[in-house]
């Protein structure tokens, strides 16, 4: 099934135009098969406005649910049946996609995903993985991201474990630096959780550096950092935060006088280039590591090309065989090791 | 005893030089009598470059051990029974003193704080305070940011306390919007600790306008950011980190062609302005709030300036007797209402 991939086309806050535009620009692009899923006369209506849509390999599969951002996660995932979620990763579950990837509310997609897909063998806590850039212009990730409150050392264990396997498979680093994020470098440092799991962290055959912190994201030292997914949310949604702060501050004191004025417009293409670089759309969407199928989710406010990209990335992550290879080392030596 | 003003001389990775103009600054412009505490020929040494500062009243406490950056917290308290942190200190409770500042090891001001000053009646865990810059050009407070990990709700509830009579006091505002540090707005979100915790901030005679997330701390729309010390410290470094990300970026990209340089020259106020607000050093220390005296932590980076502001502000929060007011508050009413 290599290059069939379920979109939602009905998760991102404009959809389904910058789904059914990203969709026709990774065909065109990278001849990446899709199946947008959705209903069915709105797609429809949306690929009539492109004509040549016709040639690609883009087909339609009917949902007549949409769950939205406002829904719960958890109402959402039992109420709505025909939800283009569930459809969507209904189609990996039956081997009629390779992977599933959505713009739609986070915590409902994960919630669909480990219902519909469920955890591979040996995963207590499914993940899911930030992609941040760097200083150093290279990208880190951050995982767990997605809500997973109240972790237990196991649990992120299986998070270092996993997020070794999709670094070193993404990005092409033999041993990736993975670090516990924590508030001091030292190894009794932290909370009881970081605690106990640096204990564990250190026994893994793994290129384990210790504890990080949060200044550390950023700053290209480390390719890895693993937490609690309350911790790791927090993390994630106050980097938005300063980003926001920066934007605003930068934009109120260079529209201040004529000379700085001047000065924006001839540095705005740099700007662009900055915006372009803090913009999470050219890394695809972040995975959700640990279920039995890829599943990817993007943001609510993803462009066409944003979800272009999320398909292109989610092609390479199929062609790597990820989750093989995370199924084999969470089934495999590692585990028997430690159990 | 006010307006004076006990400084440990040798907390700053420069020291004493900062702490001396900062010092002379302060009781120049404000006329703040300083208690420089450290090496006594050091710091005599360190004077006698500013002739002038014979008619300040700035005078010197001997105290013969310094706490460096690298010594750890609680040994060092222990071992250094001479250290300019401790001797300061001492000053403050015998009342030679009415606030202590340092721009020393956060964690052991912290300890040798809680071990010469004590905790107030009714402070399990005093709270160290982040004042932040938001995107509305306000402050936010967010505490605790001192690594009191592993936190239960009752800690919450008296951070909750202590930071609004903080921020009430200092800022002017008559009813701090106080905001829980969680992942996702609704009451039900979060994980254990916070959950537990809404349901105690919700009963105090507090504006109490539920969770609010990362992305909140530097929107604008919440005074008082309540958390666990680890999430606290970590959403600290993490916006430190980006801040650093940011910069490292900006810088690289404006360097590219000519004509960002220009634009980059005549912008450069521009920048200069915004770093300032992104400057700890214009809101003088983080306080510790909880131990009784007024204690103030500042940047081990601190500059002259920062030293003077952090003297400043040292004062005003003397002046408005706020640890008057928690005690008050958190030995009164409100303390029997829930006990």
């Amino acid at each position: 099934m290599r290059g069939v991939i379920a979109l939602d086309a009905m998760g991102s806050d404009r959809a389904p135009r910058p789904e059914v535009e990203g969709a026709i620009q990774a065909a065109r692009r990278f001849g990446i098969q899709v199946k947008l899923v959705g209903r069915q006369e709105a797609l429809r209506a949306e690929l009539a406005r492109h004509p040549f849509s016709r040639s690609l390999p883009i087909s339609i599969v009917h949902a007549s649910e949409v769950i939205t951002m406002e829904d719960k996660a958890v109402q959402a995932v039992r109420a709505k049946r025909d939800s283009s979620m569930r459809v969507g990763l209904r189609l990996v579950r039956e081997g009629q996609a390779a992977a599933f990837i959505t713009a739609g509310n986070t915590g409902a997609a994960m919630a669909t995903a480990k219902m519909v897909l469920g955890a591979l063998p040996g995963v207590d806590r499914p993940a899911l993985v930030a992609i941040i850039p760097t200083a150093t212009g290279t990208v880190a990730t951050l995982l767990d991201v997605g809500a997973n409150v109240d972790c237990k050392p196991h649990n992120l264990e299986q998070f270092a474990l996993m997020g070794e396997i999709y670094f070193r498979s993404m990005f092409g680093t033999a041993k990736p630096r993975i670090g516990l994020l924590s508030i001091g470098e030292e190894e009794g440092k932290g909370n009881e959780l970081t605690r106990e799991a640096y204990q564990v962290l250190k026994q893994l055959p793994l290129n384990f550096i210790g504890n990080v912190e949060g200044r550390d994201l950023y700053s290209g030292k480390v390719d890895v950092i693993v937490a609690d997914g309350f911790v790791g949310n927090v993390a994630l949604k106050t980097s938005e935060g300063v980003v926001n702060l920066v934007r605003a501050m930068l934009k109120e004191t260079l529209a201040a006088t004529i000379t700085r004025q001047v000065g924006y417009l001839l540095s705005r293409s740099a700007f662009s280039d900055f915006k372009k670089r803090l913009d999470h759309t050219e890394y695809g969407g972040a995975p959700l590591l640990g279920v039995k199928g890829p599943c990817f989710i993007t943001h609510g406010s993803s462009n066409a090309n944003a979800i272009k990209n999320a398909l292109r990335v989610a092609e390479e992550f199929v062609d790597r065989k990820i989750i093989v290879a995370i199924e084999k080392e969470l089934a495999g030596p590692v585990a028997e090791m430690l159990s």
